[in-house]
């Protein structure tokens, strides 16, 4: 098969992203369909795109005989439905983080995708971002020594409309830390045996009306003995600022990027730079990159870059997170696995 | 015309670049075809890029059909012969900077351009570089006041090849510190009066030997009353840097971009950070953008960003720069327009 | 009285750059004698400076008629000691921080400062450092809207020898994460509720074997719902590097200073900038002024800068912070006074 | 002698500064009297600083015996009168930048040097600066190979009032940029041959009527072919900026200083931070340095560290960058000594 054929479930924001890219940059890609439960999204998405098929349902979608691989970008709380159905049906899958919002889902997503044989890859897309790609690198070749702090923080400039705190995409753990749970695991090389939590909602209160935090603070403890801090926060109001730092015992690493287009202002009231605004701004690199590497593994028959087990584990870093801040007491990541229950 | 049909004319780095683009990621664009001197060039990157035709000649290229405009990056000593033939085919051009080595050159150009009616844009792909485009943007809206002071920094971390230099694409001033003169022009909304250029080949003494210079640093007085300096450097060594600030009398904009992917290493010996290191990644968007907006506007029927005109004014920026070096003395820009001829 | 006559007990670096704040610095005080338990050192240092007295005791330096007050900086463990002897001699004090290592030595020293109603200062300097003095104001005057996180590190170059860690100057905890705790009550205006704290002695296992560690994590939680993270670490051997971030709803601010004399370097290898190398360069003038500050407040009968009871409130927070690393749960700040004593 | 008796003759800012520090900080010199025209001023910072004498005359304060040097702080067109009075009287001398205003005086400072057989040392104060000493210590240690590129600036937040400017302190070649006409023969190790100046007075018109400049921008070559540029403007409005930069075949070095206390705020309209607002600010270290280095090298019977050959040399490349901007022409400055005066 000389070109992997995809559709996109899903055509918010982060669909319409991969819709895109795989229009028009994903070279050994054919972008076929996309599906929405909003037809009319879905259909104005194709026009613009110049796509003959376009669907209200995921059902609806699978039917169509010619596709090789879909792109699961629906609110999470869909995401073990659409995956299942995608499964059966025999297509690869790339979707959205997270993959699931219990682990009793990510189990059965599990047994869904080992039964089908299909490739499933999870959207960490930060994996596929330029200098956390060089950080990795660096790390793995020993530049830091052994690593023993690792900090990150995960901002946005203004929070999603608050439809979404209501959609069930979630706690802030689970929707936003995840990322930075999934960075740790990955740069650390190791993984998180005990977290503890504390969060709000001051900035927000709306938020913290639909029962979540506007602001969260995660105390991490790894398996040998290094320790971390993931910081996330719904409403810098600056700007988009993700940053992380591996300090290691030989030398320690920082990735950030605050600015966007390296333009400073100097005048009698301030001297000031601009910032980079969005995570779509941020990321675009990221989001490139890992379709297109997900097209190419489906294509060389090779397995996901990242899989249902990273998934699983940093999803099981959230949930304890989540349960520490409400039992307000240190959890240990092992044994919390089976009971880390979002709260009903 | 749904799709412009462009050809692109000499496939070296910029000629591959522009290639790439229109091939990939320019959607209203069909590359058709590819030339170089060297054949084997052009037809292992037409293979590459899966395209039918390539050729040895431009003459060769303009009797294939289908073809809207060509895209020029052969040398610049070749330029104007390339030209000549496209417009005479009656093709549209987009032409790599400079457009010429000397104003005989550019009026031939002029000619050829007026008498076939066709588009011809130049590549002064900074203009289209989102932190220039930002800052020409917030300059023209008054953030400076009166613009007093432009100063730029142009510096490769390495020189091209020793054969670049002997192949006739103009001296320092003419080659390098040309993207300068033209943001000069742009951004300060005036246009130079009087320039003094001093210069030196110590870094590389070979540059030298061919007549060249590593290093040059020129002084210019605009026309309004500010004034300026543009210093152009070939093996900078510790990367690509491109930096650029006017002094206003109400506020100053900086324009850099000094590291790549935003990359901290904290140790021991140094603190460093990750640097640009070539203009083809410092300009990747810039790049696109140009060809992107050529295309657009070939196929809206709309007139060049970048006109002949803006060519020949930077260029006699360059070659009154030329000539002070030469000369030893300050060169006023009006005057020396008819003498501004390049030593023999 | 028109100069402050001030003794200093205790000379390493801290005592000896008191002193010579003392000796050439402060116009308004004039230093009168040093001690130390190694009377050479004191002897020496008294030449160096040109004084008359040294001693071998701090009984001994009080039995001297023309001292007003004196500077403790001594070893932590002996503060009560030389704070009780310097009372009941009617000496005004100021104390290097951790004031002491338990609550009830602090109980102590509060009676003996209300019973001999003299003046005691607590030395947090960097309540007295530009950028932090700078930063208070902004947030007191409400630039920031209402805090929400506070986030804040402290890294030392290289650790102390190890028989530091042998004295018993207090775990990290006391020792060093102490002055990030008075930042976060002083800059926040509000007081801990509530830590949990993760720490290792992975880069330095010598420092683990005397029951400290190299490096602490603790997240904070403020009584009026905000939240916070401390980190320290004693080895990052890039430099001496000490940030803290107030993040509010309104805006953020952070306070760093990880260079020095702002040089740097570009080479082929790296792009690098030098940084601050040790505590003493970087908060000379914090140093300075607090030690002015104290004098001018004897001198015009005023009330100290920083209380006895501020120094109470930090050191809470620090044995809660301990006793949640020893206990491996989250400890409230309130609840844990009377119990938070140092392990055996 | 074990301390040095030093005068201070002006007391504007540069007087007082001067005064402070030998009153306060250096500590083997006793500051005797201070004199100014305006004798009020003299006695007030007199008074201020607790000295038994001040003059209203340079005259008169020479008649006073116990005076070792003198600190030469007026305007610049009274510097050589002075420095004839304090050399007559055998006083060591401390002398302001710029020495003189034409080299016919230098010759008449050099001669009175001679014959008195004192030690005159001049102003250059940024010699004592540490980043700068730090740059001059790894540019001769051949951390940059060979220099190449010499660039600078220095803006003033806002000019000086208008009064100075008709006061004779030299044109703003002599007055501001010769700083970094003496940076360049220090860190370049080499001498400036030929300058190429433009100038203006856009910002600051009034400026322009007392027959001054509030920009200027100067070409320069150095005898062994490096090449440069030098910028000056007296109204950033943003900060007091100085920063240089040599450019050398293996590796380039940054000097600057933007930032005052290091201390950003993130808001929604902007991300700025703070910068350093004035010289007195800036160069407050070094401004202590070069008047206890001085004060050291008279009890230490040494030569000066920054002689009349250095301001010569320094004034010679200010006069011949005044006159290429009134000839509008390339100056020699070999051969520009003997003619290189202010117009009249």
């Amino acid at each position: 098969m000389s070109k992997l054929r995809v559709a996109v479930i899903g055509v918010g924001r982060m669909g319409r992203r991969h819709a895109e890219n795989l229009r028009f940059n994903v070279h050994n890609a054919e972008l076929v369909a996309v599906a929405d439960v909003d037809s009319n999204a879905a259909g104005k998405l194709a026009a613009e795109l110049e796509l003959e098929h376009s669907y209200g349902s995921t059902e609806a979608l699978l039917s169509q005989q010619n596709i090789d691989a879909v792109v699961i970008a629906s609110p999470p709380k869909f995401h073990v439905s659409a995956i299942q159905a995608a499964a059966s049906a025999g297509k690869h899958i790339f979707c959205e983080k997270p993959l699931a919002l219990t682990l009793a889902e990510v189990n059965e997503v599990e047994g869904a995708v080992e039964r089908a044989g299909i490739v499933l890859q999870v959207g960490f897309m930060r994996r596929y971002d330029p200098p956390y790609i060089e950080a990795h690198r660096r790390i793995a070749a020993g530049e830091l020594g052994e690593p023993i702090i690792f900090k990150a923080i995960g901002r946005d400039r203004e929070p999603p409309p608050l439809s979404y705190f209501k959609s069930g995409s979630g706690m802030l753990f689970v929707d936003a830390s995840i990322h930075e749970f999934d960075l740790a695991r990955w740069l650390m090389k190791d993984e998180v045996a005990e977290v503890h939590a504390f969060g709000g909602a001051i900035a927000c209160p709306d938020i913290g009306q639909c029962g979540d935090l506007d602001a969260g603070i995660v105390n991490l403890r790894f398996t040998r003995g290094a320790i971390g801090n993931v910081e996330n926060f719904r409403q810098s109001r600056y700007g988009y600022d993700i940053a992380t730092e591996v300090v290691g015992s030989k030398a320690t690493l920082r990735i950030g990027y605050l600015q966007q287009t390296a333009l400073t202002v100097l005048s009698c009231e301030h001297v000031s730079h601009d910032v980079v605004d969005h995570f779509l701004v941020r990321f675009r690199e990221a989001y490139f990159n890992e379709i297109q590497d997900f097209v190419q593994r489906v294509l060389a028959d090779q397995s996901p870059a990242i899989t249902v087990q990273d998934a699983r584990k940093a999803l099981v870093i959230s949930l304890a997170a989540e349960r520490s801040y409400r039992e307000q007491r240190a959890i240990k990541v092992s044994s919390g696995m089976e009971v880390a229950q979002p709260a009903p």
